[in-house]
């Protein structure tokens, strides 16, 4: 990906890194490291075969000290080249600068506050009692229910739906289509038909949370659903209602957290997992795309209950042995009993619990 | 959650129970039993520890006859207290009332039939011979597509997309981001390449049907899919082409139901559940949550294949041993053949088959 | 399904096939064989029930040379029957011919490319730079971002969004709600916080592609996420950050697709799949639904890792059984040792390894 022109010091004074090599060389370009040419800043971390970085054709390379003495080209050394490229990136691509202004196509409600600093793009809508702070940027077809407030610096994708009574903190990134506050799925049974319990809480959203594409974070029932700051929550995910999200836990695509399930803080969640409501995890806790947890956790741990995939035909063995796992059990435990006994004191195995 | 201010006798009376307490007591707010302060009303089912009912510093509850006995507070007496909740907080917190009429940006086809009484709200594009019944509420940015039917006092939330020729029953509930009749996934494979299958069927939804945010229903090849009446349908759940459900069947978030799948009426599916195409249900069938349906469940029942995560070492240990699974049968079997001959008779284990 | 009136034998010589009975037979509808009646068209494939071929009431099916010698009525005889009959439906029920041109409510910024023959719905809008060629048709509130280029013939349904620099290919299909060019999932950790690694590639789709309602496909890092020619993506699918998917790979909705994984040519991928992140698939594979592909899949071939449900009681004794496998194991491996020890020699079982 090309960039502006910049001198290799500009950068490495930019992440308070240590240079090697050519100050005054033109970074025109990034790009990963197997594919990185002449012009190009890249970045290395440890662990990662040693060959990819030493047959690189990168102009210059991020790495850690220990990485930066086994290379001659070109490089910025820091303690944490993954953060530090990260930042190389947001220096050389920041956000474009929107100009501040309602579209005309905009549509809001007599009692909206929108601070002169926000940017409304074409066919928003923004309802009754809405307060939208400096620096916010709401893009197209967005929507602002009654009485949400988005603070200041929050980003909005295209087409997003924010229901009545939400708060998103400050410097948000929320992208396109996520559904925020619908209304959690909660309904009593009498007769055999199903009566709506109406969801009324809101949506609470702390400072630095992004929230991907296509995800739904369902209001609470009577009280808030809650997300922490710095909460990062991929597309596609499902957060039921009533849930509280510690600060700082990361949520991978297409997991559901069923309703009133608590996560602790700096949890590390991959994707397709399926959390079971009215649980509690532990701060710190790190659980394996696709696994279940059904029951809490409560000590700091990595989970997983993931099954990977084998060919069809020794899976379906496998499978079929499941069905067979409790008689087997059975007949172990009656050949040790037999082989406890005399060898002459036969029975019937399947008989012999 | 702060109410507008009721007597305890006026709740009561709604609901049709028996007060036991001050019947002027006044209610402000509702709130979950652990929180719930005073002149909050909450509700509190057996099989919750009774200390949390007593200790509860609520200002009335909802209760059975049963936990009414050892309740010294404010109380409502009822057989279903999670049902006469949902009916108090439908009381207290009404569906807001909206004015009708349609907002000057809305798009109209010349053919669209909308009743007086429905409600249109910005950017909603309504296209050729769809007809809108009384009641009707389409919040901003909602997409009905040519010859759609919105029966009377159906709700439909932002952004929500409805494709041709679907029919929407009466009093559903749409959430936002959902999508209506959608093209099945059908191709027919020639010459290494995918010919489309046009899905020229629609979607047919009964009366009091909800439908989750960013849910996706797609319409049928030749006839319809259909939700009967009742169907409650979490958020992102999809549901494939020709797919039939049955009446007051409930389905929790991220499920997907492949197409022409049949499930039966008064069904309970958990989140992130998948069924196969082309199978049945039996009515009544209760399905937990992650869980595989790959055949059809003709005998009403609870079901489950969702595998519990554990410590990811724990874990790796069990998995390891599924693909020995297969090994350790014949070893067992083996066993048991020489157990059964005399003690002489020794030979090469995993041969012994 | 009603159809436009035709003789059989225009159908026929669409699609190349054998006519065998009435050749003015009217053809006046398309229903599945089950259902189909009198002058209507349908099609039997080989492994069907032969007597749902010979019982049905269609006016003409659609079979293979070896069904058609078993089968008295109308009929017209192809060798790829479910190949024919999609071209028969597309013949039947073509995709509306729309009139090109902007509806008044279009927003487009000044320096974008309309070919004169695209139509553009109400609501829609195009920022900077977009390109689009002959035969687009964008509906209802679609967004399409800065310096996208959409290709000739491409439809894209109601309140799809897409992000800037993404480049979608000809006569793709794109379905309401779907999301292209979505930030990636990328964050590097520094002092227990995360810090956003923007996301500043695209996504290049080829043609003839079609993407599902409300499915994401996220942009690349640095470089492009790519869907090849073919490429048939269902409902609700994850696609990550830098996937690259074969030409004519077919994905089923809801599967995930984790970041920088490659997925060969004439895959065919069930629904609820998870794929690793940074594996690579190889041409050809089929992968059952609610697999785990934790690795890669060198070899082409099928693979599943699809736990079916039971019933619950029977299941839960299975899971419990998981849970003592590692002692089983050993209980059986010192079975072994002990038979093969002299009758007297006794020991500890569990700690027999």
């Amino acid at each position: 990906m090309k960039t502006g022109t910049r001198q290799l010091r500009d950068l490495a004074r930019h992440i308070g890194g240590e240079l090697r090599g050519q100050a005054d060389y033109l970074i025109t370009g990034v790009a990963p490291l197997e594919s990185a040419r002449s012009g190009d800043i890249t970045f290395y971390l440890s662990g990662t075969a040693l060959s990819t970085l030493q047959s690189s054709q990168a102009g210059a390379v991020i790495l850690s000290p220990q990485a930066a003495d086994d290379f001659g080209g070109n490089c910025i050394v820091v303690n944490n080249p993954y953060a530090a490229f990260a930042k190389i990136l947001q220096y050389l691509f920041p956000v474009p600068r929107h100009e501040p202004g309602l579209h005309h196509s905009v549509q809001l409600d007599r009692d909206v506050q929108v601070h002169p600093d926000a940017r409304l793009d074409a066919f928003v809508r923004v309802e009754s009692g809405a307060k939208i702070a400096a620096g916010v940027w709401l893009e197209a077809g967005v929507f602002i229910g009654a009485n949400v407030e988005i603070g200041a610096g929050t980003h909005i994708y295209p087409g997003v739906k924010i229901y009545r009574d939400c708060r998103i903190g400050e410097r948000c990134i929320i992208h396109a289509g996520a559904i925020i506050g619908a209304d959690g799925f909660g309904f009593a049974e009498e007769n055999q038909k199903y009566i709506k319990i109406p969801q009324v809480g809101g949506v609470l959203v702390g400072n630095d949370v992004e929230i991907g594409a296509n995800a739904c974070i369902d209001c609470g029932v009577m009280t808030d659903t809650v997300l922490g700051d710095g909460v990062k929550i991929d597309n596609l995910v499902q957060v039921g209602h009533n849930v509280h999200i510690g600060a700082h836990t990361v949520i991978a695509g297409q997991t559901g957290v069923a309703g009133s399930a608590r996560i602790g803080r700096h949890c590390r969640i991959g994707g397709q997992v399926g959390i079971a409501g009215h649980i509690d995890i532990a701060d710190g806790c790190v659980i394996a795309g696709q696994s279940a947890i059904t029951h809490s956790l409560r000590i700091p741990g990595v989970y997983s209950g993931v099954v990977p995939a084998h060919e069809i035909t020794r899976w379906r063995r496998i499978v079929a042995r499941f069905d067979s796992l409790d008689t087997l059990f059975r007949r172990v435990k009656f050949l040790e009993k037999k082989s406890a006994r005399p060898a002459s004191s036969d029975g019937e195995p399947l008989h012999g619990e």
